[in-house]
C-alpha cells in the first residue's frame, strides 16, 4: 500500500452499538474510524500498540467530524475506507489528529513514521472515511 | 429560558469513558452533547421521550462536528453549555439534525415544538457546545 | 457445528475498548460475550437479526456474570469461546436469556430454533466463555 | 455515613445507553455500578482519583454479576444502591474487587482506607446494587 492510497477494514455492527431508534448510535462511528486509522497503520507495518510503548508516541484527536448519508444497522458488515489526507483538504467524515508524548505535550513524529506516512513533520492528519 | 439562550448541564466523567491515554476517549464528547441537548430541550418544556413516543418525532443526527481544545479527565465535573443555532451560523462544537418519523423518512416538527424552539419549519438544528 | 460444542470468533481489542488502567473496561467483555453469542447462532445457520424482525424473538439478557483472570489489552486478538449450556449447569462467565417478543413478554422459543440449538422449550440459556 | 450501610446515587439513562430493544443494554448497567462505587467512596471522604494518583492503589474488577428484573428504558432516573460487603456474603448484583498497583500486582489496601472502608486486609470487595 502506497501512502495517500485508501485502506478497507470491515467491522460488523454489534448490538451494543444500537440504540432505541433500531440504528447505530451515531457516537460509534468514531470508534470504527479509529479502527480504520489502526489497521491502515497495520497494512503500512506500523502497529499502533508499539508507537505508544516505544516511541511514546500518542495520536492525539483535535478535530472530528462526520456527516451521516444512510443509517448503519445491527449486523451489517460496513466497509471503514481509511486514507491519509494533507490537513489543507481534509473533506467530509475526517479527524484530525497530533502526535503527543505520555506527558501531553505535541511532539515531532519520529522520521521512520513520517517516511512511511508521507506526511510532513509539521502535520500528521488521518483522515477516516467511512 | 428563551430560544437562542444557553443551557447549561452537567456530567461527571466516569471511568468508562477514559481510554488508556488517560483522557476521556473522544467519541463520549457526543454522548454529552445528546445529554445538554436533552436537558435543553426539558429546559423548554419538552420532554424528548414523550416527543419519541406521542408525536413519532425523532431527532435523526446528520452532521456532528467536534475540536478539542483541552482533554476531559476522569472525574472532574463538566458544564455541557447548548445552544439552538440557525443552520446558517452553526459553529464549533455543533451538531445538526433532521426530524424523522419511525418509518425513518424526515417530517416537519410539529407546530408546537417549532414555537417553543424558534426554528423556522424548514430547519430543527440543535447546536452543542461543550 | 454440533448443539453443545463449543463455538469460536475472534475480536481485537479496540482502543475505545481501554480504560486509563490501560486494560479493557469490565463491561465492555459483555458485549464481546454478545457478538460470540452471535456469532455462534449464525454457525448454526440462525440470523439473530432475522429472528427478531421476522419472529419477533428477543433474547433478553437477565444473569450474566464473569469473572476476570487476566486483564485484556489494547490491540490484542481474543478468542471467544461460546457455548449453549442447560441452565443447570451454567459455569463461570456465563449469560442467561429468556427469549420475548417485542411487547417484553416472555414467549416460547418457535420450535424451528429449539431443534437447532438442542434446548427444551422451557428454558433457552446461552453460556458464553471469553 | 457508617460502612456497611448503603449508598444511593442517581443516573439518568442516556440515549447513547439504550439499544434497538428499546432498553438499556445489559452492559452499561456495570458502568452505573461503578458510578455508584466511586460516589459511596465520595460520601466516606475517599476521592477515588486521588488512590490512583497519590496511592498508586487501581482497584481491579475480578468477578461481576448482575441480575435483571425490570428493564430500565431511556430517560429514567434510576436510583443506584451501593453498599460494601464482606467476600463472603456477597448477594446478588455484585462486584468484586482487588487492590493493585499500577504494575498490575495486587497489593495491600493502606490502612487509612481500610479504617474509612471497614474492611479486613485480606479482602476489599465491593458491592454494588441498582
Amino acid at each position: 500500500m502506497q501512502p495517500n492510497e485508501h485502506h478497507d477494514t470491515t467491522v460488523r455492527v454489534r448490538y451494543a452499538e444500537t440504540d432505541q431508534m433500531g440504528v447505530v448510535y451515531h457516537a460509534n462511528y468514531f470508534v470504527w474510524f479509529e479502527v480504520g486509522r489502526v489497521e491502515l497503520m497495520r497494512a503500512l507495518g506500523i502497529e499502533y500498540k508499539r508507537m505508544e510503548i516505544e516511541d511514546d508516541c500518542h495520536i492525539v484527536v483535535v478535530d472530528v467530524r462526520c456527516r451521516y448519508h444512510v443509517s448503519a444497522r445491527y449486523d451489517e458488515v460496513l466497509r471503514v475506507r481509511t486514507r491519509i489526507a494533507e490537513s489543507r483538504n481534509l473533506a467530509a467524515g475526517e479527524t484530525l489528529h497530533v502526535i503527543c508524548g505520555s506527558n501531553g505535550k505535541p511532539k515531532l513524529l519520529p522520521e521512520k513514521y513520517r517516511l512511511i506516512l508521507g506526511t510532513s513533520p509539521v502535520s500528521s492528519p488521518l483522515g477516516s472515511n467511512p
